[in-house]
């Protein structure tokens, strides 16, 4: 007989931690009003579906925990401060997010700046704390600091959104269309569930597992992103529903139909539990209820 | 008899490496034409001052040569990105930077915030390369890692910046100048000199010597900027003279004088020497020979 796994407890416990540990790692004591704009940009409010990913991934390798807490908060940083840059005047001139002004109409453009910058260097400053104060080896630093850094930089994050840049008005195949979005926002997240499985002691074929698990739920976020666009009313949703259409911006739906989208989403769920079905490993209930809570959402 | 130094051999042999290795690690391929624009942005022709003192403090300590390579490589990226956002328009508006168009006028302000936010990633991806490959210890890239973020963030480049902005038309005491410029441009100088240090295995003696002898070449750098801007013409110093002052922004020379501002630069010098000298180190004429080209350069 196998526990019942209570996925609404383990959430408010893991999200418990990540908010405090924001709380207390994001400054704000920085200089000129820095602190209060990147303060202001992380602890708003967010799902922290990526810093969930970290902390299920490393107790599925039972790996270090503070390790996977700081993993976890250095993955938020860095989709904070993309966030952050992606509302400026020069991207997507967005004026409201979540319901408050964006950091730069609150604080100005050039402070929005510096604070996402800041907010980027913060995310590879936590991962590498002094070992003497955090008992955390130096090849377990170094392997976040390396998945991290390539997520987050042209090969991923920063490449899929110069793609989406280039994009807008074009028409994009569908080969196209899943790499930018398997760059833009898959990297991250297939990064988030790598970082926890890299605070651990992790096989080749339990890796090879969480990295499949990873690029599928990338992969059927976005899916899913897009369906939401144009099935959900703006309040549900608490944003601008129908914004990609409106922009001209290529999705799935509107390549795909919005029942094969649906189809697709379902089958990148399948592939992603299907994945964790033969990882080897024992405690996976975390990520199976993460996979099935991005693709069943409705806001 | 101690051999002679040839300083400008030792240049040409580092700048020679430095340069191949920046060809080789900032990417053309990179998607929708952020490639070509992180590589305008690095390969353009800088004195690569950082990268200089990364492997010389790297020689005195014997310390790994690729990993020092690529922390001077690391280094230089990080200074590139902040010279990207801050030509920005919501910066400091500049459209040439050493006689070319900057980032954002050739590549547009959305590209060029991008080309920024993933010449940081690199920084923190070239510092962190998988061990199997490039030998360099998971503890090092770590303390790389540690350094680097430090001296980039709000602690450090990215918060001086932030005191720089609000300081415009302000009257700053000589601390407060001392303290934005520590931040601004003399972090990132000092963790150059320290990430050399972190490649090799130098005790805590040497260390802390390192380490002063940065601070105090880190402030002498920005002192002689003051002083170039008001005694150099535009056409020696290779960008407009004059330009501090005609922005109302607080410098050592306006608060200071000029006379006392060079003997304040002497005596930092002084003190960057008398560190090295007093390091128990015994290979220290490239750090030498540097703390004195950044005090007796007229350009």
């Amino acid at each position: 007989m196998t526990t019942l796994f209570d996925f609404p407890a383990w959430i408010q416990v893991q999200l418990a931690e990540v908010e405090q540990a924001l709380q207390s790692w994001v400054p704000g004591s920085a200089p000129a009003g820095l602190g209060e704009a990147m303060r202001y940009a992380v602890l708003d409010g967010g799902k922290r579906l990526r810093p969930l990913l970290v902390l299920a991934a490393a107790e599925a390798v039972n790996g270090h925990r503070e390790a996977a807490l700081r993993g976890a908060c250095g993955v938020e940083l860095i989709h904070a401060y993309s966030l952050v840059h992606d509302d400026m005047p020069c991207m997507d001139n967005d004026v409201l997010r979540r319901g408050k002004p964006t950091v730069h109409v609150k604080f100005g453009e050039a402070l929005a700046l510096l604070a996402g910058d800041s907010l980027q260097a913060l995310a590879f400053e936590l991962i590498a704390p002094d070992p003497r104060d955090s008992g955390i080896a130096g090849d377990v630093q170094a392997r976040l600091c390396r998945i991290l850094a390539r997520a987050a930089g042209h090969g991923g994050m920063a490449g899929g959104q110069a793609i989406d840049l280039a994009s807008v008005g074009e028409r994009l195949s569908e080969a196209q269309l899943r790499q930018m979005h398997r760059l833009k926002t898959g990297a991250l997240l297939q990064a988030s569930v790598a970082m926890g499985a890299a605070c651990g002691g992790a096989g080749d074929d339990a890796t090879t597992a969480l990295d499949r698990y990873g690029a599928a739920l990338g992969l059927a976020f976005q899916v899913v992103v897009d369906i939401l666009d144009v099935t959900s009313d703006s309040a549900t949703l608490g944003k601008t529903a129908g914004k990609d259409a409106a922009h001209d911006k290529p999705t799935y739906v509107s390549l795909l139909g919005l029942d094969p989208s649906r189809a697709y989403a379902q089958s990148l769920l399948d592939e992603a539990l299907g994945a964790l079905a033969v990882s080897g490993l024992a405690n996976t209930r975390a990520l199976e209820a993460l996979a099935r809570m991005v693709v069943e959402r409705n806001n």
